[in-house]
């Protein structure tokens, strides 16, 4: 999968995409990842890339010119499955979305910052609106690491253990069961018994069930 | 406000705390961060702070001690409003949470790695389980990141303009207008007159008949 992000302030992505999975996913050759800088696309002297709001208001509104000329410019060189924009007014990103993504082969993610990008941009360019969650964050560039995490995360080869992905909440609808780990007590708290136990079908057995009665706590509408 | 973050890889946060808008409200006194590297309080001769999970199966947990360590070497120093942890089972954060954390004094976000923290944590010190959204991460870094940035940019005096923050999506229950930004005209696609009008009441009602129009068509849900 090839990942092309456009932003104004690349450096917020930096320590994201250069460690931990995502970062050895790149070094392994399952994900290549260009970030642009879009002030190197700023019209004019001042390499500008944002003006006021036309009818007044507070913030500034990425212009339409530069993020243009660099998306065409990418689309001159492949097709792109997706150009992707994070927006709190997009649909809400969930791990289906991120598994669809996971199977495309080219993708544009434009991260919005200050006020918003210039509405053209999104009917021209854009066919795909994406909100992280119901919150307003002061730029894209969180929301496309996640987007990106989600996505990398799922590319085969990637986690060191291919079951690892398959059993985390939302894949088959319910969220995962708790989980413990080394001592077995530790001030009066103990592991359920369970655990110690050693059966594995038995285990397996109270891991559903766990996973079935948080979900039915925690979030119904999952198993609607 | 003070804010402790405890990861178990603190490299993934640097970029997002060094820069923008976030790195400013510390520059000017408006939020003190602390990120704890959780490799600090590992156990033993290896600094363990994670653990194969009891009952088998793939991924590792990080262990009670570790974190509670720091849990408690933090709570003799102060009284903490929260201690959030991050997961995917946690209630969903929205724009309301992140209103009402904004005005906390003293928060913990602890970020869950690998296939989370040991249960008992959340049962003993955990008061606050917050979900991103419906999907998965490789950590709870991300999620950390997220939820500073929507506080963080509440807090008064962070964003240079005091009403940039109030005309944000979700706000008042609405998603916000379009936005646009010179050139007027651009490959043949112009501005909507009205807003090259100067008639500043009739912008204002046509924003605010455009954010239900959008409100109505994307997200029905937050009129109801």
């Amino acid at each position: 999968m090839r990942l092309d992000i456009i932003s104004a302030v690349p450096e917020l992505l930096d320590s994201f995409f250069q460690n931990s999975i995502v970062k050895r996913a790149q070094d392994k050759g399952h994900v290549e990842v260009h970030i642009h800088n879009l002030h190197d696309y700023g019209i004019g002297k001042y390499k500008q890339i944002d003006d006021y709001p036309f009818g007044g208001g507070a913030g500034m509104v990425l212009m339409i010119e530069p993020i243009a000329q660099l998306i065409r410019q990418l689309q001159a060189e492949r097709t792109y499955d997706e150009i992707i924009y994070t927006a709190p007014d997009g649909e809400r990103f969930n791990q289906k979305t991120a598994n669809t993504l996971s199977m495309a082969e080219n993708l544009i993610i434009l991260c919005g910052h200050y006020k918003g990008i210039d509405e053209r941009l999104r009917e021209i360019f854009v066919t795909k609106e994406i909100s992280i969650g119901d919150y307003v964050l002061s730029g894209g560039e969180l929301a496309a690491s996640v987007i990106s995490d989600a996505i990398i995360r799922l590319l085969p080869g990637v986690l060191g253990d291919e079951t690892s992905a398959l059993t985390d909440s939302f894949q088959d609808n319910l969220l995962a069961p708790p989980v413990y780990t080394r001592p077995s007590e530790w001030e009066g708290h103990r592991v359920p018994d369970i655990l110690l136990s050693g059966h594995d079908a038995k285990i397996q057995d109270w891991r559903h069930e766990q996973a079935v009665e948080r979900t039915q706590q925690r979030r119904p509408d999952l198993l609607s």
